[in-house]
């Protein structure tokens, strides 16, 4: 996998970036995509952030994977973020594993891995790398700036620092402030890869003795989250797998123990471990409210972007009690902003399914604000 | 740890039980604690039945792990559960790492751990277990049985096996049929212990390279559940564990991480890695709707006891909605049942914790029916 990552589309960024944790970063790739065409006067473009184990690659086929891209729901031509009308480009977050400067990235000298020697990152220190791919573009104003759940941290940021850089900001599923069951969960995870042997302190070899156990039950974890328990009972119940009754063994006798298991396993072949530390301590660490000395409404103040938050009824990880906050904080400075709760039993997860109320106020929002 | 439970109080059960998966079990320990008195014309017995990682001391000092009993707060001289006044029986169940036959006792042969070669129990052979202390102890009917989370769903299946055999029940924060999302939680946990290289297919030595690790894991997921977000935010947030600020590593900077990785910690002295595989097994299988072909007041139909069903505001892994389903199975035979939902913020826990509500409407519910 690794070589054809190395064929992919990147940005060297010629401009030091100072970190959060005090050190900087110079000449680091920056992977992207880009989907449909910048128009005349670069008025077209939208920034599109991924979520924890997204990537580059939203629409169409990942080169990489060989599978639909993980927003294939909402990006492509006629679909909600209209590729045949908008300019789309989406990168890997610093510290991911798709060919952005993350853990698995080379050092100068030893040629092995950096692992744990990469920098702790931050969604600010993501959001501020991404940033030159504007300049890369020469856009001067983005037409939106979107993301769900980690990619909505990304755009409450990106608006944060760059208040002018935008005509409209889309978080979805999101929040402000890492909670502390958030935190839990992805200490939950992290733990689950450090307890696997292979792990070995973050120096394995990418090519064999992965710690692939241990990631695979952090992604386990982590779905569990994406999904309402009703959607589960709906979907699973206590249905059993290929069997006439349970077979008094470990074995996986129940189908949401069979899908959690396939879960995992695709996961590891696709998503890098050390990744997935970095990436869930990005999400831990964020908290903008605190940024600006516990007054969220500051975060906004010099932002003039029309802004739709968007939140899914049944989504536990970050409910709509979260992205309510996020819109007081908005309406307490007079921005322009609206808010919509979506019905769906399909949990956090429902940003990226096939959920029509959801693509359908997407769609919308969109076209009515473009012109 | 071991020799100290070989000491233990246990009764050997000289009567074959057959079990669900086929096989038949005899000779067998189940080890035992009592606390109070029995009384003259023996009426005032409570058996309490466990939770997954409880044990057979609810009350006073646990002789093992010298901690407080599991259930101090409700058992004790003066206490809801009065052992002033009942006399309360409570064992370690079938499958259990405290005395009771389980993975841990030895092949009578190889005098080596049964480890996965011991049979996969269901609640039902839990309970079909114990109903053996009631004739140890010339009990012709218990006064009540008692249990919060899986210990409830014993007093479930007890009542529906031995419907004449106890005059009250109380089932606490627990359900007639594991959802969904309830195994996909124990299936996260079993696969973090078998992800532990330590775990070798059950055959560990108990006295070094135990699965500890994978066992952490499962105890950080499952503790999450027993929690309720609110209860984690108003407890936690994201309160920095003694630092100003964060460390930009992977140290628990958060309290919330060091207190998960602290509750991974103590349960490995306490607990075994393949008892958790066999009681969470045990629990995914459990479905007392299913035994009666989908019709739950079948399982009641016989019993002439008091119920008292009982759940929490906050529990989101056995929530009030599971209980409902059981007052109504109960109700639409005209059994006498009572129904409490308790205001708590905190989750499943409650019923292990100082919830004056609930411990009140216990000791009022069992003094009022008592004479």
């Amino acid at each position: 996998m690794n070589e054809k990552i190395d064929n992919i589309k990147k940005l060297i960024v010629n401009k030091p970036l100072k970190l959060d944790c005090g050190k900087t970063i110079n000449n680091y790739p920056l992977a992207y995509a880009t989907y449909g065409k910048l128009n005349h006067n670069k008025s077209n473009a939208i920034l599109i952030f991924h979520a924890l184990s997204g990537d580059q690659f939203p629409s169409g086929i990942n080169p990489i994977t060989k599978r639909d891209g993980w927003w294939s729901t909402a990006v492509g031509p006629g679909k909600a973020i209209d590729t045949e009308k908008f300019f789309v480009i989406c990168a890997n977050v610093l510290g991911g594993c798709m060919g952005s400067f993350g853990p698995n990235s080379l050092n100068d000298n030893s040629h092995k891995p950096l692992s744990t020697n990469f920098p702790v990152i931050t969604i600010n220190d993501m959001v501020n790398a991404q940033y030159n791919l504007l300049d890369h573009f020469e856009i001067k104003e983005l037409f939106c700036v979107i993301g769900g759940s980690m990619g909505g941290m990304q755009v409450l940021q990106f608006v944060s620092n760059f208040p002018k850089k935008t005509k409209t900001a889309i978080p979805i599923a999101c929040t402000a402030s890492h909670s502390a069951q958030n935190i839990a969960f992805n200490e939950l995870g992290r733990q689950a890869i450090m307890a696997d042997s292979n792990w070995n302190n973050g120096n394995y070899d990418l090519k064999k003795d992965l710690p692939s156990k241990g990631l695979s039950v952090a992604r386990m974890a982590a779905h569990i989250t994406y999904l309402s328990k009703k959607g589960l009972q709906d979907k699973f119940g206590r249905k059993l797998q290929k069997r006439e009754d349970v077979k008094f063994s470990f074995d996986a006798d129940f189908q949401i123990e069979s899908y959690l298991r396939y879960q995992g396993s695709i996961f590891v072949d696709r998503f890098d471990a050390n990744s997935y530390l970095y990436i869930t301590r990005a999400m831990d660490y964020f908290d903008l409210s605190k940024q600006f000395g516990g007054n969220l409404s500051e975060a906004f103040k010099k932002c003039k972007a029309k802004f739709l938050i968007i939140s899914f009824t049944s989504d536990w990880l970050y409910p709509t009690s979260e992205s309510r906050e996020i819109v007081i904080a908005l309406n307490s400075i007079g921005a322009d902003v609206g808010f919509v709760e979506i019905n769906s039993d399909k949990g956090h997860d429902s940003f990226l399914l096939n959920v029509p109320d959801f693509l359908n106020t997407l769609r919308n929002f969109l076209i009515n604000n473009f012109n």
